[in-house]
Formats: structure tokens, sequence, C-alpha cells
């Protein structure tokens, strides 16, 4: 066995123990993990300085060096994460349903963690404790696989869960952190099926493209957005042109801002300068359809790629349509099935809308930028899945347990 | 494109046309397979009569030619199944939940299908409409992939369904076969994930690891069933006797099919010579630990695999355990997280038993052979998952949906 398979195979024996844990004793871990955080801040934040230290040696750029960064505020903003999801209600041992067969057996489905997950992710330390409670409380025990410019700062983090988990008699093994932090451990990790029930990449698409295509363990795809605002005909403008600039601008390096407009011909003329004189207070870019061009001289013609392109930026993808069946059929085309938006007053052709296009959330009269853990309300998120398997949207404590199959008998046997 | 991507595309088209289809129109559409096929079983025979020739002039062995085989009664065994199929509760547009959040937005959870499912299988011809019909019932287009020695037989199969679509006004597309039948076909299929939501193999080990291993579009593994009957010291002998003969000798080929008896020290030297003579019924062979080998001297001396040896036969392994410690230790180790069960009067020790163990059905006095979606009251069944995403243990319709949120809006944007 390898280090990393030893270390896996001691994550799953305890995720053994944790998966019978009772609310009480993982909802007092959490509470030990938030003290402790506090505690011992300093260490933590003497990590983070080698770690910003060594980054900046190695010449790392200013926006990632912020991601990695903590402070006495960001600790707190941990701390007050974790007793958040300490505060949520314990999914594990719900009863789903129960049936009672003709021959006596009664059977009852029942909410179980899934045992072991794998968060792979990239230079936020955060995640570390972020992820790592989720599992915690679903009852899953957890492993993780930070980048390489945190590692001093993940360590001294899972360092701290581990002794509040042992503090509260859980397994110190319930969380661990991946030493090796070179591709191959990566790779390695993508890999370990007999360990591992499920892995979530948290990061950049390219990260999340590379563990799609090279994991065995079943992987939850999250986070890719080319997300659609379309304005038709019988829409409002006015609201059009503020749910547009709130879906591009208010926060554009997330997965649920907009990335594309598609507007009625009918309206276009209208509708066109009125979201651009919004738009215009972040400088958004344009690319647009030939039309688009025409009308907005300040486009520049969209390319080939355009359609696919997941901006992350004040830049806005442009095309006039000829109706819903158009914008449905590019949205078909062109949409990662994250986040799409219809904005009309026309209620026929809001409900087409809502039923044909193929995303984790549909909206009409209403921001892309919803679409978060926090705000449907599920208390908790990590991550956004795209994928249809499992779980689709926000994934919150429920999203991170399975089921089980607990049948009571009196000797029957079949036939 | 390649030919496959061509259909793949069409089938994934296909699948928005029928993710909107009503009810009425999926369930006119399985009684028109099944009219059909009694209409046109003669044309299903024949193709199946060129398979079995070209099969035995191949050299096929009789327990496979067996499977390929269809005659009248396997034909009404078919259409009965599509029938039961169409006769079930639509799992479609059920509302999940329904939030509506401080912010004036409702956000609905609803029940939509997966999309498009792909099918890898193997010699049984049958499949073709069972998983077809499964899949069409839940708003779901399917490409289906068969074994190269049965395709004549498929492709008879799916030119009915894809004429009964089209005479109910659905796309032809909503089924299609897959025309290659080499290995290529097979490794391209599993790497659409531009087309396919999820890929399902049935067939035996070697396939549903290959699949595992291979595929890029989501799994389910399905079928792996290493079960276990811990018989506790405080059994009633005679009913463990009979769940134990039930579990083995019923149809000892299938995944819930016991494959090791694991006995508790305190009782082994009355309860084997009990099984042994119950088992004697259908000649079980036996490989047993040394403690079994004593008590029993016709066991032969277990190997290094034996514990992880799914023999689909009349073969069981035997273990003498000090308790339950060392039967969850045991079940952990070698179980493949489908069937276990427990045989006991004293109901601590169950219930400890049934939290304990890691698998889709745990069962309390009774027979594993229930581990199926008609048993468990699901009405049918794609497989039986042994995966712990998406769904666990017996896959019926609603295991084949996914679900999307709709959001209601009056022109809410965040923050």
């Amino acid at each position: 066995m390898t280090a990393l398979e030893i270390q896996a195979a001691a994550v799953r024996e305890a995720s053994r123990t944790l998966a019978l844990a009772s609310t009480e004793t993982k909802n007092a871990a959490l509470e030990a993990v938030a003290q402790a955080l506090l505690l011992r801040e300093e260490e933590v934040l003497a990590a983070n300085a080698a770690d910003l230290t060594a980054g900046l040696e190695n010449g790392l750029k200013d926006a990632f060096l912020d991601r990695l960064a903590l402070d006495h505020g960001r600790i707190l903003g941990i701390v007050d994460g974790v007793r958040q999801v300490a505060a949520l209600p314990d999914p594990i041992g719900a009863v789903l349903k129960t049936v009672t067969r003709p021959n006596g057996l009664v059977i009852e489905k029942r909410r179980v963690p899934l045992g072991v997950a794998g968060i792979i992710y990239e230079a936020r330390p955060n995640v570390t404790v972020d992820a790592a409670v989720l599992c915690l409380k679903a009852g899953n025990a957890v492993l993780l696989r930070g980048g390489k410019e945190a590692f001093r700062s993940n360590q001294a983090l899972a360092n701290i869960m581990r002794d509040a988990l042992t503090g509260v008699g859980l397994p110190a093994d319930c969380v661990a952190l991946v030493q090796d932090t070179n591709r191959e451990s990566a790779s390695e990790m993508m890999n370990l099926t007999a360990y591992l029930d499920v892995l979530i990449p948290r990061g950049g698409a390219g990260l999340i493209r590379a563990v799609t295509q090279n994991a065995h363990v079943p992987v939850i795809r999250t986070g890719e957005g080319v997300c659609h605002i379309y304005v038709h005909k019988e829409a409002d403008l006015d609201m059009a042109a503020d749910i547009l600039y709130n879906a591009k601008c208010s926060r554009p390096s997330v997965c649920n801002a907009a990335e594309t407009l598609l507007v009625d011909r009918a309206v276009a003329k209208d509708f066109l300068p009125l979201a651009v004189e919004k738009l215009g207070a972040k400088s958004v870019k344009l690319y647009g359809c030939p039309e688009t061009c025409v009308i907005l001289p300040q486009a520049l013609p969209a390319s080939a790629e355009t359609w696919d392109t997941e901006y992350n930026d004040y830049i806005l993808s442009v095309k006039v349509v000829g109706g819903p069946a158009e914008a449905l059929a590019h949205i078909a085309l062109h949409g990662t099935g994250h986040s799409e938006a219809i904005v009309t007053g026309e209620e026929r052709t809001a409900v087409d809308f809502l039923n044909a296009v193929d995303a984790a959330a549909v909206y009409w009269n209403a921001s892309t930028r919803f679409t978060d853990g926090y705000e449907f309300g599920l208390g908790a998120e990590i991550g956004i899945s795209t994928q249809k398997l499992h779980a689709r949207g926000p994934m919150g404590l429920e999203e991170l347990t399975s089921s089980k199959y607990v049948v009571y008998g009196q000797g029957q046997v079949r036939e």
C-alpha cells in the first residue's frame, strides 16, 4: 500500500465510527473546532504567513495571494461558518419511507452518510474547514487535498480539527489532509475507489475538467456556469435591465453570474440601449451578434467561441433572437445546465420556458445570482452541482448523504 | 462527428420532446410497444433465429444460447413487463418541495427526467425492451448498446419500439440502438459526455468493471453481490438454516444470493451440521475456515480469495466468528455493499448490526434474496445499485429521474 492508500484506509475506518455518532457528538465536535480555531489563531496565521512568504518568493500573482491570505477577520468568518453548520438540522437517521409488504416484511428507507468524501481544491485555505465541517455534520469522514501553495495553512487547520475531534471522542482520522501536493497524489486520489465514495472538486474550470476526465471515484461536477438572461418581447424592460445588471455585475467571478443576454428582435432596439446604460457603470465590454453590433456600435463582433465562454468578468455576450424557440435552442446548445432566466410578463411563455429549459435552476423574472445554498434556504453549500445524477443545483447537507434499506423480518424466505 | 456521435445527438434532441410529454402520451407509447410486439412477433423470432444460428456456428455455449433465445412465452413475458411499467405512476412533474423565501422568491424543486440514459448490456435481448420502457416512462430517451450476438434480435425490437413511438407522435430517436457492436463503439459510448447523462451497465462483473473503469459519463454500478448471512448465537437455528438455504439456493446465479455464512463459535457445532443437511439437497460445495473444516470434514479449506468470491453457483464460503464485532469487521472488509443479513432473537444485537452495516440493504431475520424492485414494491427495476451516489439498492422509476429548481420572481435581484 502507498502512503496515500494507508491514509485513505484510516479515513475509511474512522468513517464507520463517525457514521454512528449522535447529533450531539457531531455538534460538540463542530463547536470544539470553532473554539480551537479561536484559541489557536496564532498558529494558523503563522503557517499562513509562511505560505504567503513562499508564494511571494515564487512570484504568485496578487489575486492568488489574496485568495491564499488569512487574517483575524477571515478566521472569524470561518468560525462563524462552522457554528452555522452546527446549528443546522442533522440530516442523518431520518426515515424517508416505510412500507409493509404482503409477506410481512417491513422495509424502511433510511438516510445515512455517504461514507468518505474526497475534496480536491486550490488555493483558498478556508475550504479546508468549510468543506470538512459540512462533511462531518452529514456523518462523512473527509480526505482533503488542497493546493501546494496553501499546504502549511491547511496543515494547521487540519491539525486543529483533528485535535477537536479527538477531544469529543471521535477518531482524528475523520479529517485527513493529503501530505503530498504533487500532481501524482491528485491522480492517485482520483482512483481510490476502495476508500472514497465521492469526489468533489472545488476550484476553477481547469481543475473540474481534470477531475471529471481522470477520476474513477464518482465525481460531482460543480460550478460551470454559462448562464443566460432571456428578455422576451413582453418583458418589463426596466425590470429586465435591473435583472441583467445584477446577474452580470453583482459578482462577475462566480458561476451563477450571467454571461449571455438573449433579447427578442421586437424589443432589441429599445432594450439594448437601456441595458448598456446600466452596464456602463461597470464598463462592461460587449460581444454581439451582427444585429447587436448594428444597434450597439460599441459591441465587438462575436466569434465562434463567444457563446460558450464563461468570462467570470465584466464582459457580456449579446444575441438578438426571433422569439422563445430560438432562445431555447440557443440555451440548449450553449448552456452548461447551471442557471437560466426569462424576463417576461406573459405567463404562458414563462411556463413553457421553465418547463423546457434543462438546467439546475430556471428563473422567471429574477436574477440567476440566487442559485446558492444560502439563498435557497439550505443553510450551507458545498458547491453547485451541474450534473443530473445524485444532486442538482446547490448542495447542502442532504446532498452529502445516501440511503440504505433496513428490512425487518420474522424468518421470511423468497418464493 | 462520428456515426455514433450523430446518433447520440439525435437521441439527445429527441429527449427534449420526450421530457415534456404527458403521462397519457408516454403510456400510449408503451401500450403501442406492447401491441406491436404481439403483432410483429414473427419478425422478432425470425431475427432471433438468425442470431441463434450464427451463435451455434460460432460455438457459443448452451447457457449463453439460452439467454439469447426468444420464444412465444418470452415475448409474452416482455409484453407483460411493458404493460406493468405503463401501469406504474409517472414520477415526472411531482413537486418535491416548495419554499417561499423572505425576499418573495418562490422556489419549487420539481422531479424531471435525467435526459438520456445509455445502457450497455450483454446477450439477453429482453433487456432491449425492459430497459427502454423503464427509461421512456421516466421521460428519458435511451441509447442501447447490446451484445453483438443478439444484434439482429435487438434491431428488430428497437425498430418495433421506434415505430410505436412515431405512432403516438413522439420522435423515433427516443430509442436508438448502437449499430456497431465492436469494442470501440462501447469505449466511444462511455465517453459521450455531451450526450449521455448516465450510463447503466447490465451484465456480468467483467462488463461492470470495464464500464466503471473506462467511462467518463457518470455510471451507476449495479449487481456485485458478495452477500453474507450472519448467524448470531441467539438465533433460532431452524429459521437460520431456512434463511441460509433460501439465500444460497433459491437462485444462486443472481446478485442477491448469499456467498458467505458467518456463524458464531458458540453455536457453530450445532448449526453447521443442520445447515449442511439443508444445503445437501442442492449438493452445495463448501469452503471453510480451519474451525469450519474441523466441524465439517467435507468442507474444503478456504484460500485467500475465498472471502471475496462471488460464486453465482451452489458453493458457499463458511467462517466461524467470535461474535458480532468480528462478523461486522469481516463484512466491512469483504462485503460489496449489496445485501447483508443477521439472524438473531436478540434485538439489541440486531439493531446494532442494522445500524453498522454499510450496504444497500440490511436484513434482520430474512433472506437477502428480497433485494429486488418488485419485492420492495417499486413495481419494476432497472438494476440494483451498489454505489452510494444517486441511487442505492433496487432502482425503479424514481431512481431514473433528476430534479430541477424552478424559481418564480417579481423582479428580484441579489443583495
